[in-house]
């Protein structure tokens, strides 16, 4: 069997995944691309900068932003490896975020096919379209041996 | 009638909103208390800093965790001006701020007593105390001024 070859932003966000999980922080990774040009990639970081709302997400919105120099980011996509929790999925809707891709579902932690499923919310303010699912196995396989790794 | 006083943090929360208005920033506030000091200060900041996640939370959870070079704040109380959105709601669960206290209601986009009522679901990490309507008058009437100005 050929497995379909993954997007080349979802290959990037895994990369960042990787990258986190070298640094020491749980493996989660983002991209975001606009017009076929990744703008910015980010990993997970709270450990890093001593900063609880540094998810992979958080960051790489507010890279974008600050690249385009603009508060919204209408015509941009966020690849990302791991279904977003309630405060990236809040982010997400504030930026205005028109396409999100991501790889893993959360069913502890993520907020759009979990939990409190923001974007289905009738007072959330934006709706993104969402694709799940692209590079989920490499995605949850990195998460669970980061985290066997730590319980050794 | 006596109103009585406003907690000194809320007071502060107020003055942060008051200088977010000055900024063209829709006026919400917020500081971080740890053993009765103030450890951190915001206002909301989106426009300014190019940032769809610099809410006053945000910014002020952010700040108290450089402060402390820390990544959990479980000692500190967050006082905020209005009701937090469900990014804010989420952020101060990774936080794992003790107590919120916020003055006025967000029927349209608060997420902790409408909408997603972040820390009412099953799979919230972290429940602070929550604590509303103190300030409420101030907040709301700060608010209204700024939005009926933005619309003439």
């Amino acid at each position: 069997m050929t497995r379909w070859p993954l997007p080349e932003p979802m290959k990037l966000a895994l990369e960042q995944a990787h990258a986190a999980a070298r640094a020491g922080e749980v493996p989660i990774g983002a991209v975001i691309v606009k017009g076929g040009q990744v703008i910015a990639a980010a990993h997970n970081r709270p450990r890093a900068l001593h900063d609880p709302t540094a998810h992979a997400e958080m960051l790489v919105i507010r890279a974008a932003a600050a690249a385009l120099g603009q508060e919204r980011l209408d015509d941009c996509d966020l690849w990302v490896t791991l279904e977003p929790c309630p405060m990236c999925a809040g982010a997400i809707a504030h930026a205005r975020l028109a396409r999100v891709y991501y790889a893993a579902p959360d069913p502890k932690g993520g907020a759009v096919e979990h939990g409190a499923r923001l974007f289905e919310q009738p007072t959330c303010l934006h709706l993104p379209e969402v694709y799940a699912g692209l590079g989920e196995a490499e995605s949850a396989e990195l998460l669970r041996d980061f985290f066997r790794a730590r319980r050794r």
